[in-house]
Order: structure tokens, then C-alpha cells, then sequence
């Protein structure tokens, strides 16, 4: 049994947003970040408004399943822990948590919802009374204020890391490194080329070869590319005379 | 003296953007990350378009700065490392990065890009194959493709994670890297000297050269190994007949 954080357990809350744009692409971000439960109070059009659907490009199922409600409370109903999203730091709040150290402060196998307040206005003291946190995006303290969709975007992307956290990200299969014996062959068939082009005098060549030893050596060569450098060193030899 | 990564040291590139509304929602993005620098190659509008100040919001002043290129060569000079963003793995790329660890791969104290493609196409392997690092947000595999705008937001979500981190870095005195001008003429004098060596048929070069250049993009070349590379191509150029 983990004890991770799921997606399942998370729900976004738009509290009366204002641009249909801005559900369309919040619906586009949640599903870009894995996210699938999406939730308005008294939004300005439905869900299902055409200008909804043409931001949310391939969310479209986000939006047909959002849930409409016409007060906080409805819409929090059944979830355990909420968390507040503002810039402001007026008294009479809760504990503000720098959005990226959200991870330890929230609680697992709980439902939990993630609210955001309307365009411009951001969320009340009132609304903001619900929470049992409230996050702050460490933004710029001379232009703090953020377009709704990109707050969700930063918050969803944050919290997915969390969600990733100890996942196993699924690695590229590494590349066929050169073993050392073919890069060694490599470097003497380069050295013998570049004195041959007299780049290199044949009595001296030790220091050049140790800077192109840091250049390449720095890469990690792949068995094709020392194949390819050598096919370039044979091919010089082949053509000077 | 620290040695942190500075938000005037990072620019953000558009590649071909296509929504005015993504080029005013990055301005605004970035301006709420504490970035401030804003490039645009090829884009469909001006970055002055009434639809990117709409988006801006309070952000007019990156897009009325903002600077417009031809090419990416051209909106890359003076830049010492580019950063490519792509959720695509196939082959023939450079190292990928997931995004959470970025930090740690990126140079201080130099000036580095942040190239992003354009809308639904990304960057093609063309455009990464000029990037030292490829990095990929960690989305949902069923459903990976970001809005441009939220991708800015995302990625400058975490650099500014990394402009404000703590974290003491080992002050190591940076190499003097190549700037990207002399490292695409490397690339140039060596593609015809491998022409030249008739190594490469001079109308089918694309593929080994975009190999080559994943071998030394991927090394982060000092100004002086670039000298070397030119000097042994100019030596064979000299040998052969």
C-alpha cells in the first residue's frame, strides 16, 4: 500500500470565473497535468459554452463532466481539506505555504479541493475562510498578479510533481556507450590523421591531443559516433596525398 | 560573489508564434516570473498587435522592448546556451531534461536562450538540433500538448524556483563558451570540409550533420575548441587536392 498522492483524490474549483476562455484552458491544463475533476461555482457561462470548448482544444471531456454549483459549500461538500490560492497576505488568514513546499503539507487518501478565486478580484477573505491552507505562487512582488489559467497551470504542475514524486519517471533507454578500448582507437587514428595533415607536428602532439581528449571525452560517446569520427579520419587519410 | 543564475541572463524565444494571445499571455507571464526579456522569430503579428497588449494586461512595456527576428540564428546572436523545449523523445536528439531538473544543468553567468516552437507544431528537429539542452515537462503521456502560453508559464514557473533558490552553488569559474555565431561557422567549415573529403554527398548532408552536431551541442564548446575544430578543418581543406 503507497501512500501517495492520487489524481483521483483532487478537485479544481473555479469560483466565478468570468472568461469562458479561461475555463476552456483551465480544463486543457488539468488534463495536460493529469488532472481530471473540475469543478465552478457560479461561472459566468457553462462549461459547455462553445468559447469553453475551442481553449480547451482536446479537454472537451473535462469540460462535459465539470460540475456547476452555485455556492462553496455545495461545491466542497464531501472533500476534507481545502486549499486557497492568493497573492495577498492581509491579516486574518490562514498559514501561507510557498507553493513549492505544498508537498508536505498535504494530507493523503483525503479528498481535497483547490480553489480559485475570479479574474481580477482573486478570492475573499470570506472564501478564503473555507481553507485549511492557502498557497502562494512566489511571483514577481511588482506585477504579482497572475491570468487565472496560468495560476491553475503553475499549481497543477506543482502538484503534480508531488504526484510524481516517488513515481519512476520512465527513463530513455540509455545509448550504447563507447567502451574505453574503441575511444582509445578512436584518439590514435585521429592523432595519426591530424599529423598526417600536418595539424600536428609527430613529435609533439601530446597537448593538442589532451584538449581534444576533454572535447570528446566530456560527451560520453555513443559507439556510433566514434565510428563516425573515425570514418571522417580515415576518409582525410584517404584523400591527402 | 554568488554564483546564481540571474533573470537578466535568460531570454525567452517564440519560434513562429501564431496567436497574438499567446504572445501577450508569455509577456505577462514572464513579467510575473521577474523576466523580462522577450524575443519573437518569424512571428504572425507584431509583438505591438492591440491583441497582444489585450492578453499583456500590464505586461506592455516586455512587448513594446520585445525583439524580432528572421531566423534563429539571428535571434540567437550573443547568446553562449540555448535551451530547447519539446515533449517529443525520438531519436538523434541531445539529452532531455525533465523540467524539475533543470538547475542543475544550466550555465551561470552566461547568457542563455529559452527557444519554444510554435503552436501544435513545436520545434522541429532542425531547430533543436541548435539547443545544449533539451528540456520536457513532465505532462500526462495521453495528453501532452500545452497551450505556448502555459508552456512559458511552466518553464518560467521553474526558473525562477531556480533564480530564487538558496542553494549554494560551488562558485566554479565559468569557461568562456563559444558564442552560437562561431560555433554555427564551425559547423559550416566542417560540413565542407566533410564535403570536400566527399565523407558527406554535398546534397544529403542534413542528417550527419545533425548528428554531428548532437555530439558537440550536447558539450557546451569552448571558444578555443572551436578555434581547434576550425584549424583542422582548415588544414585538411589545405591538404586535399
Amino acid at each position: 500500500m503507497t501512500n501517495k498522492l492520487r489524481a483521483q483524490d483532487i478537485t479544481f474549483i473555479l469560483v466565478r470565473p468570468r472568461y469562458p476562455g479561461n475555463i476552456g484552458a483551465t480544463a486543457r491544463i488539468l488534463k495536460n497535468m493529469g488532472f481530471s475533476k473540475l469543478s465552478l461555482v457560479l461561472p459566468s457561462v457553462l462549461p459547455t459554452h462553445p468559447e469553453c470548448f475551442r481553449l480547451a482544444v482536446g479537454a472537451a471531456d473535462l469540460l462535459k463532466k465539470a460540475k456547476v454549483f452555485d455556492s462553496i459549500e455545495e461545491a466542497t461538500k464531501g472533500l476534507r481539506f481545502l486549499v486557497g490560492t492568493s497573492r495577498r497576505t492581509g491579516k486574518h488568514r490562514q498559514d501561507f505555504v510557498n507553493l513549492p513546499d505544498i508537498q508536505a503539507k498535504l494530507p493523503r487518501k483525503q479528498k481535497i479541493g483547490i480553489l480559485f478565486g475570479a479574474e481580477e478580484r482573486g478570492m475573499t477573505n470570506r472564501e478564503l475562510s473555507h481553507c485549511h491552507l492557502v498557497t502562494m505562487i512566489p511571483s514577481n512582488p511588482d506585477f504579482p498578479s497572475l491570468n487565472l489559467a496560468q495560476s491553475v497551470a503553475l499549481i497543477a504542475y506543482q502538484l503534480r510533481l508531488v504526484l510524481l514524486s516517488k513515481e519512476k519517471i520512465p527513463e530513455k533507454k540509455p545509448l550504447p556507450l563507447a567502451s574505453m578500448e574503441q575511444i582509445e582507437g578512436m584518439y590514435q587514428h585521429l592523432e595519426k590523421m591530424l599529423i598526417k595533415i600536418k595539424f600536428l607536428p609527430s613529435d609533439n602532439s601530446f597537448h593538442m591531443m589532451r584538449t581534444l581528449r576533454g572535447l570528446l571525452g566530456r560527451t560520453g560517446m555513443t559507439e556510433r559516433e566514434v565510428r563516425i569520427i573515425r570514418g571522417i579520419c580515415r576518409q582525410v587519410l584517404y584523400n591527402v596525398v
